[in-house]
Parts: C-alpha cells; sequence; structure tokens
C-alpha cells in the first residue's frame, strides 16, 4: 500500500487538541465544510499524486548535468498538478494571490504531502519560507514583482544560510555583498546544503541569502538578507537570463534523495537587500518558528506513514501462533501482543507529536488573527514555548517510529523493497536542520524559559494539572489513568523548570547540561495536557484517540517522563570534569 | 579517522566486569601476555586491513554474474590474511587445528573485527556458528572431512534457515530432503536472507540447511539440520564439481552492502544428515546462544565506531563560541555541554552493553569448562538468562547510538560522505536478524524467567543489591550515586520479575505484552551492576569507567528504568479491546 492521509486524526486533532475553532473570529469564512473540502483535496494529491512517486524518485535521485539538476521522472506533472490547483499559497495573502486560510490549515496539508513524499514537499515548504520572508520584510517592489510568483508556485524560493565553516553558528558566514551602485549587490561566496537550491520543476527561484556587507560588523549582527532570482525578468515579465548563482555540487544523502541538497556558488548575482542592512538575522528569526513547526511535522508525517506501511504489513504478515489463537494456521503478526505493542506505541506518540504541532500552528495564527491585543501576545509567548518543542519532540519521535516501523517488518524491513527502510532514513534528517534538536533545546532554556523566568511555562503547567484534575475525574476510562500520569509529569515540569530557571543565573552550562531532557520532559508532558485536553473536548462523539492511545501514551511515555528529572539536574560537572584524551583507545 | 579498536576498554570488560580470570582453571594456558597479544593482533587486522575497507565496500557493493557473487575490491586479499592469521580458530578445538582460547577472548576480536567492518566480519561470524554446530552436533566423519577447513577458514560457512513462509516462526519452513538410498539426502527448497550463502573469498562453502525428511511430523518438531558443500571433495582433497545449490538473487538493503544477503535455490544438492531425524531445531538450539551473544557484541562495535568518529568530529569541528569560553575565535564542539552529554552518553551505554556481552561470553566459557558441575549448571542458567538481553539491549543501543553518532555531525552526518550515516545504515539490521528483539523478550520471559519461576533472575538481582550496598558504601565518588541507583534499579526488577512469573500463570498475553519493556528494565539494571561491579573491581588501578561514566549512566539510563514498571504492567487488555480497523484513515 502507498500513504493515505490520516484526514479523521488530523481532523481530530485540529479540532479536539488544537482548538480550531478559536480561529473563527479571524478567519470568519473557515467552516467545517471548507475545512473538510480543503483536506480533501490535499488528501487526494498526496495519495494520488505525490504517493506513488515516493519510491521511484528514492531509487532515480537527481542528476547534476552542468549546473542543471534534473529531478526524477513525474516530479515534474506532479509538480504542475500542485502548482495547477494553488496549494503554495493556502495561507498566503488574498493580495498577493493567496487564499488567506489559517497556517494551521495548510499545515495539516503540508502534513499530508510530507507523508506522501518528503523529498518532493521539501520545495514548497522552502518556497512558504520565502513567501512569508518578503511579506514581512520585503520591500514593496519585492513583494510585488515576487511574491504573486511564489504564492502561485509559479517559481520556488530557497534559503541560502549555510557555508562551510558556519552551520550552528550561522553568524560565522562569510559571503560578501558588494554595492553595484545602483541600489543592487554583488553576492560572492559558496553555500552549502541548499534545498531545492536548483531544479526544472519551475521558472524561476528566488534566493533568500544571507551576506555580509562590506562594513558590516563581524557576528551575527553584521549579517544581511538579500533577493537573487536565479532568472531576470525582463519587464514585460519575460523570463531572461540567468544570475550570477549556479549550482556547482549535489549531496549524497542518507536520505530523501529525490531532494537536492546543492552547493550553490554565488558569483557576482545580482540582489536587492531585504529589509534594513545587517538586520538579516533577525528577518530570519520572524520566519524560523514557522519553518521550525514545519520541519517538526514532517516527524509526524514519516511516523505516519510508517506506521500505515507497519501497520499493512502487521495485518498482512502471517507467522507464528497467537497466545489464545483458537484458528487453525499461522497468525496474521497483528494478532501478537509484542506487535500491537509496537504499532500502539507508534500511534500513540504520533498522535501527542501530531496535537503539540497542530496547537502551535493555531497559536501561531491566534498571534497574527485574535481579535485584541492581550490574546494575540498570550498567544504569542504560547507559539514561541511550544516552537522548538514541536520541532525537537516531534522529529525524535519520527526517527524512533521509523525505526520502530522497521521492527514491525523484521527482516523485510531491512530489505530497500519492502519500502521502511525509506521512511527511516528520510525521517533522519529532520532533527538535524532548521536548528539542530540541541540548539532547540538550547533555544528553550536559554530564550524561551529563561527570558520571563519560566513564567510561559508556568502557566502551561497550570492548565496541565487542571486538565490532569479533569480527566482524572472523568470515570473507569483511560482518560483518568492518562489524568494521573499528567498531574505527576506536571509537577515534575514545575521542578524542572524551577531548576532551569535558578541555573540560568547559577550556572549556565549546568542549564545547557539539561537542556536536551528538560525539552524531552516538555514535550512529554504537553503531549500528554493535549491528549487528555482532546479527550475531554471530544466525549460523546466519535473518538479518534481513544482508549489504546491514551493508556499507551500514559503508561509508556508520561509514566516515564518525570524520570527524566535527574538527567535534567545532572549537571555540568559530570559532564567536564573528563578530559576525552583519557578514553582514547 | 577509521576505526581504532577500544583495546583498553575491553581489556577492563573483561577483566573487571566479566571476570575473565575465573576461567584461569578451565584454561590454564591463558595469561595477561597471552591475552595482550591476541588483542593486538585483532586490533592490528581490525584497524589496518579491515577498517580502510569498510566505507568503499558499502560503496561498490556486491555483484550477482550468473550464479557467482563478486565481492568489492580488497576483499579477497583482507580474507586472506584473516586466514593466514589464524584468526578463524582462537576458541576452536586444538584437535581440528584451533586454538582452544575462552569464547570471551574470541569475542574480544570479534568485536574489533565487527566494529571495523562488519559487512565482512559476518563471513567469520556464519562460519563460527557452523563450527560450533558441528562440533556439537556433527558426526564422527563430517567433524573429520569439513572441521579442519573451516577452522583454518579455507572454507566458509552459512545458516540456511529462513523461508519466505518461515522467519520468526522457524518450523514453517518446507524444504525438503529426499534420502538418496545411500546415507545421503537431496535437498529440494529456496531459503531467504542467507548471510554470505555465495561469495567468492573461500574455496567451498559449508551450508547448514534445515529441511524435512518425507515421513516429518509438522511444525518445528519435524524439521533435521543437513549439511550440504557448495562443493563436492574428491578423496584427494581436491575441491570438485558444484552441487545443486546457487545463489539466485541477492537482497538490496539498508546496509551491510558488502554482505552478500543471497536467495539460494537447492536443487537436489546432496546433503548429510547432521545429528538425529527431527532434532534439528535443538542443534539450532544449542549454537543460538553463541549466535545471538554475537549479534549482541555487533551493536556494542557499531556504536564504538559510531562513537569514535562522533568523538574525533568533535573535537575537530569548530562552531559557536562555549560557555565560559575566555579563548578567541569559535570553540571545538565537544567544548559544548549538549555535544558532551551526546558523547558521554553514548560511551555509557557501550561500556554497559561490552560488559553485559563481554559477561554471557565468560559465562558461556564457565559453562563450558568450570572446574566442578555445580558451577558449571549455574554458569549455564545464567547464560541462558543473559544471552537475550546480551542481544535485544546492545542491539537497541547500538541503533541508538549510531542515530546519536548522526547527530553529533549535525548535516554533515546526513551526508554519506560523512561517514556516520553508514554505521546508521548497519545496525538496524542487528535488532532484526538472529531472531528479533521481540523474541529475544519473549524468550527472556516465556522461557527464561518462566523456567525456574524467574529464581536465576533473583539470583542476579540479590547480588545486585549486594554490590549496590558496596558501591553506595564507597564514598563521595560517583560509584556511590551508581550504587544507589542501582539497588532502587533492582527493587523495580524484582517487582516486575514477580509480575512476569504470576502473569505466566494468569494471562499469559500480559505477559507477552510486557517482555520487550521487562527486557530492557533487566538490561539496565543489569549494566549498572557490571558496572558497578567493575568499578569496585578497578578500585585503585587505572580506571577505564570513570566517573563520567558512571555518574551519566546512572542518572539518564539506570534513574529512568524503575519508571519501566508501568510499561512492563500495561497489560493486555489496553492492547486488544482496540479493532485496528477503527484507525483507518
Amino acid at each position: 500500500m502507498t500513504y493515505a492521509a490520516p484526514m479523521k486524526d488530523i481532523r481530530f486533532a485540529l479540532e479536539h487538541a488544537a482548538g480550531l475553532w478559536r480561529l473563527k473570529e479571524g478567519f470568519p469564512d473557515l467552516d467545517g465544510g471548507v475545512l473538510e473540502a480543503v483536506l480533501e483535496g490535499g488528501a487526494a494529491l498526496a495519495g494520488d499524486v505525490l504517493a506513488p512517486l515516493n519510491t521511484a524518485g528514492d531509487r532515480q535521485g537527481l542528476k547534476l548535468v552542468d549546473d542543471r539538476v534534473v529531478t526524477p521522472g513525474g516530479f515534474d506533472q506532479a509538480y504542475a498538478q500542485f502548482q495547477e490547483g494553488g496549494w503554495q499559497g493556502l495561507s498566503a495573502d488574498a493580495g498577493f494571490g493567496g487564499q488567506g486560510l489559517p497556517k494551521a490549515v495548510a499545515l495539516a496539508v503540508h502534513e499530508m504531502l510530507q507523508g506522501a513524499n518528503m523529498a518532493f514537499a521539501l520545495c514548497p515548504m522552502l518556497t512558504l519560507g520565502a513567501i512569508e520572508a518578503l511579506s514581512a520584510h520585503g520591500s514593496e517592489s519585492q513583494r510585488r514583482d515576487v511574491l504573486p510568483h511564489l504564492v502561485s508556485g509559479a517559481w520556488t524560493g530557497t534559503m541560502n544560510l549555510t557555508e562551510p565553516q558556519a552551520g550552528s553558528d550561522v553568524g560565522a558566514l562569510t559571503t560578501k555583498a558588494i554595492p553595484l551602485g545602483d541600489g543592487h549587490y554583488a553576492l560572492h561566496g559558496q553555500k552549502i546544503f541548499i534545498t531545492w537550491g536548483e531544479h526544472d520543476l519551475a521558472r524561476n527561484i528566488a534566493h533568500l541569502v544571507l551576506a555580509r556587507l562590506p562594513d558590516a560588523p563581524a557576528g551575527s549582527r553584521g549579517v544581511s538578507l538579500f533577493l537573487a532570482l536565479r532568472n531576470s525578468v525582463e519587464a514585460n515579465g519575460v523570463i531572461g537570463a540567468r544570475n550570477g548563482v549556479r549550482c556547482i555540487g549535489l549531496e549524497h544523502k542518507l536520505g530523501i534523495h529525490a531532494s537536492p541538497t546543492c552547493t550553490m556558488a554565488f558569483e557576482g548575482a545580482r540582489a536587492s537587500l531585504v529589509g534594513a542592512p545587517n538586520q538579516g538575522l533577525a528577518a530570519m528569526f520572524t520566519m524560523m518558528n514557522s519553518a521550525r513547526l514545519n520541519v517538526g511535522l514532517q516527524g509526524v508525517a514519516l511516523a505516519e506513514a510508517a506506521y500505515q506501511k507497519a501497520l499493512s504489513f502487521a495485518k498482512d504478515r502471517r507467522q507464528g501462533r497467537a497466545e489464545g489463537q483458537t484458528s487453525a494456521g499461522p497468525a496474521a503478526i497483528i494478532a501478537h501482543a509484542d506487535v500491537r505493542r509496537m504499532l500502539l506505541g507508534m500511534k500513540a506518540r504520533i498522535a501527542a507529536a501530531r496535537a503539540i504541532c497542530y496547537e502551535t500552528a493555531v497559536l501561531a495564527d491566534l498571534a497574527r488573527c485574535a481579535p485584541n491585543p492581550e490574546g494575540r501576545a498570550a498567544a504569542k509567548a504560547r507559539e514561541d514555548l511550544l516552537t522548538p518543542i514541536a520541532k525537537a519532540w516531534s522529529t525524535d519521535m519520527g526517527v524512533e517510529a521509523t525505526s520502530t516501523g522497521i521492527q514491525v517488518h523484521g527482516g523485510v524491513g531491512f530489505v530497500e523493497d519492502g519500502g521502511a527502510a525509506q521512511f527511516y532514513r528520510d525521517a533522519r534528517i529532520a532533527p538535524i536542520y532548521e536548528g539542530t534538536n540541541g540548539i532547540q533545546a538550547i533555544d528553550l532554556v536559554g530564550r524561551k524559559i529563561s527570558a520571563d523566568g519560566g513564567e510561559a511555562m508556568r502557566a502551561l503547567i497550570a492548565e496541565g494539572h487542571q486538565i490532569g484534575a479533569q480527566a482524572r475525574g472523568a470515570g473507569a476510562d483511560a482518560l483518568a489513568g492518562l489524568g494521573a500520569r499528567l498531574e505527576a509529569g506536571c509537577a515534575a515540569l514545575a521542578h524542572a523548570t524551577d531548576f532551569i530557571v535558578a541555573q540560568n543565573r547559577v550556572d549556565r552550562r549546568a542549564m545547557l547540561a539539561g537542556a536536551v531532557p528538560y525539552l524531552q520532559l516538555a514535550g512529554d508532558v504537553i503531549g500528554g495536557l493535549l491528549l487528555a485536553k482532546s479527550g475531554l473536548s471530544a466525549a460523546g462523539t466519535d473518538q479518534r484517540q481513544n482508549g489504546a492511545v491514551r493508556a499507551v501514551y500514559a503508561e509508556t511515555v508520561l509514566a516515564r517522563a518525570p524520570a527524566l528529572v535527574p538527567a535534567i539536574e545532572l549537571g555540568a560537572a559530570a559532564l567536564f570534569e573528563q578530559s576525552f584524551a583519557d578514553f582514547e583507545a
């Protein structure tokens, strides 16, 4: 089988976990019918057009012919269908040709495309980033001349940040922008790891590039953002000559083989400044939240695809006799307790991660569109808090779930023809790019928690206690068990938050040493909070996240969460007392 | 850098965790000098000969030309060096040309070869299995005619178990053995996933094949073991004509690209019966413990290789400024707390898994060679108990550690040229083959724990409490912290063991539902036990597993172990109440 978009689970997460209808005031045209129509259209594109190309794209990969990148067979027709459907512009401004829907709804389609074909879907994901950057920081002419083409999908966008010596530390970049005297600049330098930096799917590419002006201060305060089109555009709109930027190499990667990861040479590429000089990093940061959430949802999408594949295999594959089996012949392996444990373990974690991601998306919409400024500020604070968790927790989960997906398949899982292996390879990039998960954790403890002394987190914990108590009172249902585990998790998270806040003043190295397990604890607890919340919200209706998912999440994830506190409190001494030279073989 | 065998860590694990010198009575010729010489020789073979071929072998892969398998360039010379050094026969009987060393010492070399080049090292690993099977069950003529060639490495061996419909359930196999009337049999059938089933490294291949006699009962009680040589051998020892067995396909796999995974067609291959008719599965089981331990050590070896690569990268790669840094310029990333957390997390888990594996190996030697029968029986009981844990816990750790190894590399980790990705791909098979880790857990709870009502485990737990108390009294050292965590872990393991023993009578599905987390808890605790034991044993000497490793293991692994109890006690109801049809998209 190929991927089928999990319509009902996505809608359940949007409505019952993330409270989508909080957006009604900001998006009066949105209703259940519109939502259903968009999700159905996205599901058709994902399932019918993109999913069938996923395996072939992985095997065929990409070719660099001179400085042209040749995409796998069928990608061009699929992109044409994507473009014709107007899918790129779902959440873009109507003034530039978009449909003005909430990000949360656009993200639901994004999840489907990623689950169907992550390598392909990275291209629109990068374009979306370019749309957001130009919408927020572009000049009137940049927006007028470029945004409509990006929003329609006629052109695609890229982000050119990384250089060999400048990865996690973007401020170390050296690409130069030389003023040409006519208000434009010539870019000189080399960028690496540029996703969809060059390809044959669209007529033009809008490169957003971080570079330094001649008089720029050192470090991150001297970085500016530029826009360079791959091809110039004549006054009549005709696509003109190539600009001084080209792809000079493609990475040979573990996964996402059909997504070109380009080394880009800027050799005097003509560019215009986006936003103010030396404010490039700030401009990048305004869209960082969005990009990080998109990557988090890739973890959800890959885990879902792996789950579907494993579930289908477990129903078909017959092996051994199940405990208590009365029928003759071998059992479908889904009848074995350990196979069910694996499948429901995946399902429960996916449900939690999906809830976290859509909650973050709805908050992002509220941060822009809530009716009053207090509501916008509160939503923004929580969006900022949740974003690194959505990114890191979901992508770690994606790696774990795709690994479990292989395990369900047994030997077939290790064979590339089995189809499970590709998810495992593709999923491994998500904890790395758009800020490694270690960087996300540092952002969480060093910026988000430290900036307000833990206030936003404590507000969330208070809600968790409240929901936990409500769920605990829900009777004999597994929701009650989840509620009890949630309250214990909230207590541990409160304790750990105090530790992080204190260490920020006392011993920042100890704070940083505890950052990753702290983020894990926060994700475990917030995932449980949202599962409990959705259970309460959906009481009496069709229950998608039912007893099994709640029980498995409560007993196998949330029950272990408080035991992360010792890892959080490990401190720096244990990590730094040891010279690694002592460990040499 | 390429792999360098971790001589000191291996020797520390052998001597201080596994108590190698308990074998002195059974192996009077073994002393520190012999041990050092063997380890040094193995390290040279691994580091100088095999490691340099690892990346190239992965990229080049294998070719099937007609029914011949062409191995990657350099593999033939490397195999010749392996053979000339007598490495295949380290632990084999001197009567057949072996060196009669303990298995534990041979396994130390095995770890080195696996760490250097897992794809290559699988070939000797399979040969070792064939040596053990024929040593234990072969007729006098089978042993005389075949064992010397296997022990010298002139021939290699295989295990032909799996068929498309018979994976975890070997008893479902259908390959037929037709009596030829001259005491031999003709094998007819197809086997899949046969590691090193065909290749060009050695002059002949001894296939051990599970098949059914014409009158055999159904299921696993009707399976017999056969020996079929790829080529006949003339009376004068000259290698003769090909037998009726050939490779008809190679799997395209996620990893171990240089290890041929063959589909073997048996088309009337002439074979002889090994052991008694219909006792094939029992014969396989006698060597199963050994094979499973070997696979467990692959997890250790791959994790070690990934650790070395990540450590080397973290020392070289400069990025960002570290907290408290006073020097100018970017810091080596090993100065960042989170990178140290990752590296020491790998180091600590590797140390624990290595200790479990070598402890199991020494027990296997004691089970054969302890001076008195009580000692042999006690060692055997504990070897049986530890084997599934050594296999599953170490290989799960191998997957996790190789994933962390990628993460330390950042973007470079996702690029195949970076070298970290191959370990991640190669390591993924180990939780699957030689009995999936789910099967190991079922073996642990359903056979090992249930057979003696938990007695062997309780004896181990009692020792754990004793060592925990001793370590706790060791003063301010991290050993004291490890001791306290160990005692808590032992209490949880005792509780969980009671649960498993009880469920075996009450609700076997609940027992099976808790099997995998139970095995994880047992591994977490036993790993801690052996780290504490080695710390006490090595007090006052060169401390390889020092404070950092102990603290990280205690606070990040052992501290979380008791929280596995809810997952163990989850029960079957939560897993089986739900129809998976309800989850359809």
